[in-house]
């Protein structure tokens, strides 16, 4: 099968007409409309097979979670998704693979009514890189240099779940528990909404992928200051209680702060706007999870007063 | 080295201060802003090792060539190329091989004004994805669905060249024929002057990635017209000439018809406009190479009359 009828085929129902689509998949390159007043929002991140994803994930969780580790990038900006471009490279034309691909990227893709514009397929070992493009009103999109001392950082969501199933591979796949823990790991949830919700509230944003202590620190460096974090604070689902009831507090927190796939929101913001942006994000729960500090570094900061340095560690690719 | 470090280090000469860039690389997605009464322009285009170039290929020959190939889309559009993103999977983290790389990324970049503004660096087998993105004023994109019977089909350039090169890899590379033709394979030109100048008299327009045959074919199915050309007058370059002397005459068609890596522009035009289009485009040449007809298919046409059906070959990744 040649690749443009491959692409064609299996990916159609990820190009629906679209106003501001004036030209989508087929030519050289798409043509698109931006509105007036708005800036384009623009974020490329690769999955590579066996590193970013276990080798036997199912077709449609790698499609959904290629698209969904990007639109999470444009939920951390504030922006709208609106479009994507796909570039493939597959190590064989599998007929069964690539729908299946095509079609848990097109159940993430409908539901944010994001359109496929764009497309290349390659030989060769099997990768996926999108480019997911956004809007965002001029001026509001949420960066990572705006914290400030006193701010509040919170976070979406619960922290730990695809690390724990990522541990747990291969375990008791029938048990409910465990799939709902895996489903954290193949299907995460971009915080589209949410970063929607916290424009004009937030100080600054990000979302966790490499995991909170590298993530934030990131987010630390951008904006100048420090940040202490709340060891016992950082939220934990049903299914992460339950089935690291085992675990020690250290490996429970080197989960939870370091394990990454997370794809929540790590939002800084001022104490008196917490209210307002739980209100505004039910039911999702934002949890507090520390303070910006305008002493440099991240520090633990324990229930009875110790604090220790978090050394700078977090998911490197080199 | 962790991979921010990486692109930053390497990749900083590519992301130079632009009005046009509110927010560049380092936050979760970068903020573009695109003027009023422009259409976005998007293209996407994977290089693989060993498939899109040979293995022993120079870092700084892929850089550029990884760039290029995206920006002869945009060239194909009549866009005005601004920003591209670059998504680099690397089997180590390999100093100079990435400096390499980012040099003759560099090189091309500055010299269309094109900001690098979003990466990702992920470990793997050897690949390199670019999105590049233009402008182009709303409406005047040059697109593949508009050629009409009569037009004369034209092309940019010389056609062969890359194709001739990869077929005599290895060779008396010292000599300077041999690398002015190596250079068409490891350095090609995307058009975007050109592609410019031809809005607005062009019907219809491709680049030539995978071979004339095949891409001609794609833009005559979007146009829903079919094509003579006429094989003697498939334009080459001096080198080509001489270094193809002991080819036969179907040996040289296949190359600059069906061997790919031209990365000239294939352009449709009502014949009143072939003055005026080689006029603006001057010195490039812009060759007539045929007619597009209202019978579909794409057939050859000799001097001496006779005709051919040209059958559908064209590059296949599968």
């Amino acid at each position: 099968m040649g690749e443009f009828e491959l692409i064609r085929r299996y990916f159609a129902g990820l190009t629906p007409e679209a106003a501001d689509v004036a030209l989508g998949i087929g030519d050289d390159a798409a043509l698109l409309r931006v509105p007036a007043g708005h800036e384009l929002v623009v974020s490329t991140d690769t999955l590579v097979a066996g590193r970013h994803f276990p080798l036997a994930t199912a077709p449609a969780d790698i499609g959904w979670k290629a698209l969904a580790v990007n639109l999470s990038d444009l939920a951390a900006m504030g922006a709208t998704a609106r479009w994507f471009t796909l570039a493939l490279t597959l190590p064989e034309a599998d007929e069964a693979w690539t729908a299946g691909l095509a079609s848990g990227m097109r159940e993430l893709a409908l539901r944010h009514r994001v359109a496929l514009v764009g497309g290349d397929t390659t030989r060769g070992p099997l990768s996926i890189t999108i480019t997911a493009m956004g809007l965002v009103p001029a001026g509001q999109g949420l960066r990572r240099d705006g914290a400030r001392a006193g701010d509040l950082v919170c976070v979406t969501g619960t922290l730990g779940d695809a690390a724990l199933a990522l541990r747990r591979l291969g375990r008791a796949d029938q048990d409910p528990v465990e799939q709902a823990l895996r489903l954290r790991l193949d299907r995460p949830t971009p915080r589209l909404d949410a970063g929607l919700a916290l424009r004009g509230l937030a100080s600054a944003a990000l979302d966790l992928s490499d995991g909170l202590a590298g993530d934030l620190r990131h987010l630390c460096a951008a904006s100048g200051v420090g940040a202490e974090l709340d060891p016992a604070a950082l939220p934990r689902s049903a299914a992460f209680e339950g089935l690291a009831a085992g675990l020690s507090a250290e490996e429970c927190f080197a989960l939870q702060a370091q394990g990454g796939d997370d794809y929540e929101l790590c939002v800084c913001l001022p104490p008196e706007s917490l209210a307002e942006a739980r209100a505004r994000l039910a039911p999702l729960a934002l949890s507090e999870i520390g303070r910006i500090t305008a002493e440099p570094g991240l520090r633990l900061r324990y229930p009875d007063g110790r604090t220790a340095v978090l050394a700078a560690t977090g998911y490197s690719h080199f």
